[in-house]
């Protein structure tokens, strides 16, 4: 929204190349706005914007910039600019673009980049992706246990400037563990001769260094901290997570379970910065697999050819009978996928939820084939109704069991629950639906006929 | 986790009916852990644990116990309990359960609860829900602009007890008019004389109090803010929403677009505390639409008879071009409604989409086209063939369309996109999918025959 109102005014300034005027531009709006607006630009024009502020303004706007577009804008730039703004940025923006950049181009980079950040981002490069170590930044507040609460706000006055947060305060030994925490408001709270060892809080919940991502904003999100503290197997404190960029986990995570579950890949941008041949990609090989699994359903259909041209009306039927089992089984895998994501779900719980879904198939199935029977008899005779009514109820149970039990299988040998994508718990149904729908007409014909 | 571990060791407690230890496990842990225990828990249980503590630490536990759990707890318990409980409660919580409780409950507590939070819920209770009112809390920071950084900060002090957060403080006139904000961080690092109106952000980021709490999550995400202020029509302060509310409330959206897209009517809680009836019902309601939509489908089947009796072949592949469409459609649909969920997407917007998802189609559509005519003329003759490879062509060009379009319709005219699940988007293209796999059958029997 911002982005369209200021626009105009922004390329007036280049326009008449209005050095003050740029500045201001860039000092009076939030850096997120006017990241915003410079997305409309090209990589030069965001180059001359940038450079009539100084460097803390200009690499707190480059943050914000989408990521593809860094990535664009760091190719076309001079070394020492580069230089400069990576020493500058935080270090977890800061590795999020180094891994998205030519690895060629990193390794010629880092030499020139300043010791001490030059390993601490070999540190956070080092981190597999989507664990808390690849997001959490190490830009923290900390303080040892023995100084008074006066003495811990005169040296978080002195910390303050380039730590992500200091509203979250981290008590520390010699080595680095994490002994207690303490809140600013706790520290502006507190009589100023209070030790700070006395007033902190002991009992902290932190995170492993080697903890999906998903388990930090679990965590997070469960006790409404602004950050949570990242330690290593020695409960040495290595890293903080702040509050914002588990709220970018929380959506990024969302949408790659979402579009799972449609049986598109996950994209890394956003759907209006991806290529279209990179779509192309992520959706084809589903359709394509898709496509496989329909076929080994048009071969079983084959098999039945001669069922299906002794009862013409099969036809008519089948994409209902396919279509409810598809259906209640992608709900199924729905309600189980979203709830993973959500919740720590522990073994026990399996059968739980295995046994409410086996009671949903029974309740819904028996439903379903009422209709599809009452359905099918405006359309057909009792025969074709019964076949119907009875194979609506078995798919609709094979569906629902298969849909809820599939993700819980992944999720328990270590893979992704939502790579049971709606689409291909509908494929699998299909297969075993068309032989049910053509044995459950054999067998009923039979049963009619005697 | 937690509630595994330290489960027996509060049964013990309770069963020797040790005040002083139950008193401690409170206060040990925090309020999120002993929330989660006490979850296993029956409601006399919980009340007495809780009644060792102190009322301000109970009030917070209680804050962090599942909505349909406080429900059940403050049936059975007596008024004064509830009054005092009620009053304590941070004004956003309070009012979520107030919303959830028996109205007419409600209607006989009010008039015991004391007068300013009376009138606070009343105007709580009031917002839509969904609105940033119905989220927000009333308890924040704010100053006015002529005082000292050092007065600022002692004021602070005083309101610190009782305020959401200190970390963002609000600057009012004295119509509470929104004039600027600062940041504790900012304070501590000020001039302890300078004017608070001298060092304020007077470009303040806000939202109005009738805005979608999708919008609340988008633009505290966009700014990273801990605190987003909310507004009246006359940018009045009336309440703050905090980050922590924010990261529930995208959790909560996702989980219902996902819902949705599986075609589950969204739930109110989680799916293990949702009863099964009701379970059957979200689930039921749509299998129902689904199935009246495979009528559809079967009625058109039927107009075609004599076709699927002249050529055998055509059941054979019915699953797979309804499935190709369906799935093509679903992918698009998921991809629109992601997006939508995540971004501000102007109208201009609307036609890149559409245009993206067209030439998409295409790619798609021709390659799965190719693949489906190889893959037929394994089964069968080079017409089959032809008329599978030109309908799945037809068929995912239609649902791939149709799929992304749908969804930017339903926003348009005000609906949530995510009503347009991949089900029904399936569904719908099945209905038209008929009629082309038959139409095309037709066509090219004559072309081949001519």
């Amino acid at each position: 929204m911002y982005s369209q109102l200021l626009l105009p005014d922004l390329q007036i300034l280049l326009q008449e190349d209005d050095a003050d005027g740029l500045r201001e531009f860039c000092e009076v709006f939030h850096p997120a706005a006017t990241a915003e607006v410079l997305g409309s630009l090209s990589s030069a024009e965001v180059w001359r914007v940038l450079s009539h502020s100084p460097l803390p303004l200009q690499v707190e706007i480059f943050q914000f910039l989408e990521l593809p577009l860094q990535v664009t804008l760091v190719e076309g730039v001079d070394r020492d600019r580069l230089t400069q703004l990576l020493e500058e940025m935080a270090p977890d923006d800061r590795v999020d673009l180094l891994e998205r950049m030519d690895p060629e181009l990193v390794e010629r980079l880092l030499p020139l980049v300043a010791q001490a950040e030059r390993s601490d981002i070999r540190r956070l490069l080092s981190f597999p992706e989507d664990s808390a170590g690849s997001i959490m930044t190490t830009e923290y507040a900390s303080l040892p246990e023995d100084i008074s609460v006066n003495e811990a706000i005169e040296r978080l006055r002195q910390q303050a400037p380039d730590r992500e947060t200091i509203y979250y305060v981290y008590v520390l030994d010699e080595e680095r563990h994490l002994l207690g925490f303490v809140t600013l408001r706790e520290l502006i709270l507190a009589r100023p001769d209070a030790r700070l060892g006395d007033i902190m809080t002991r009992s902290v919940i932190s995170v492993r260094v080697d903890d999906d991502q998903e388990v930090v904003a679990n965590e997070l999100a469960r006790y409404d901290f602004i950050a949570i503290p990242v330690v290593d197997n020695q409960n040495r404190l290595v890293g903080i997570i702040t509050h914002d960029d588990v709220l970018d986990v929380v959506q990024q995570e969302a949408t790659e379970d979402a579009h799972r579950l449609g049986a598109v890949e996950p994209l890394e941008d956003s759907y209006l910065s991806t290529s279209l041949l990179t779509l192309t990609w992520k959706r084809g090989i589903w359709l394509v697999l898709l496509l496989g699994a329909a076929l080994a359903t048009a071969s079983i259909l084959r098999g039945f050819e001669s069922t299906s041209q002794q009862f013409a009306w099969l036809i008519l039927f089948l994409p209902l009978v396919l279509a409810s089992g598809g259906n209640a089984g992608s709900q199924s895998a729905t309600l189980v996928i979203r709830l993973l994501a959500v919740e720590q779900i522990d073994r026990s719980q399996n059968w739980e939820i295995i046994s409410r879904e086996f009671r949903l198939a029974l309740l819904l199935g028996g439903g379903l084939a009422v209709l599809g029977f009452g359905s099918a008899l405006l359309f057909e005779g009792v025969e074709p109704a019964a076949v119907v009514g009875v194979t609506v109820f078995l798919v609709v149970m094979l569906g629902t069991v298969t849909g809820a039990m599939l993700p819980l299988l992944f999720k328990s040998v270590g893979m992704d629950p939502a790579l049971m994508s709606n689409p291909l718990i509908a494929a699998m149904v299909d297969v075993f639906g068309v032989v049910t729908y053509f044995s459950v007409a054999l067998l009923m014909h039979f049963a009619f006929a005697g």
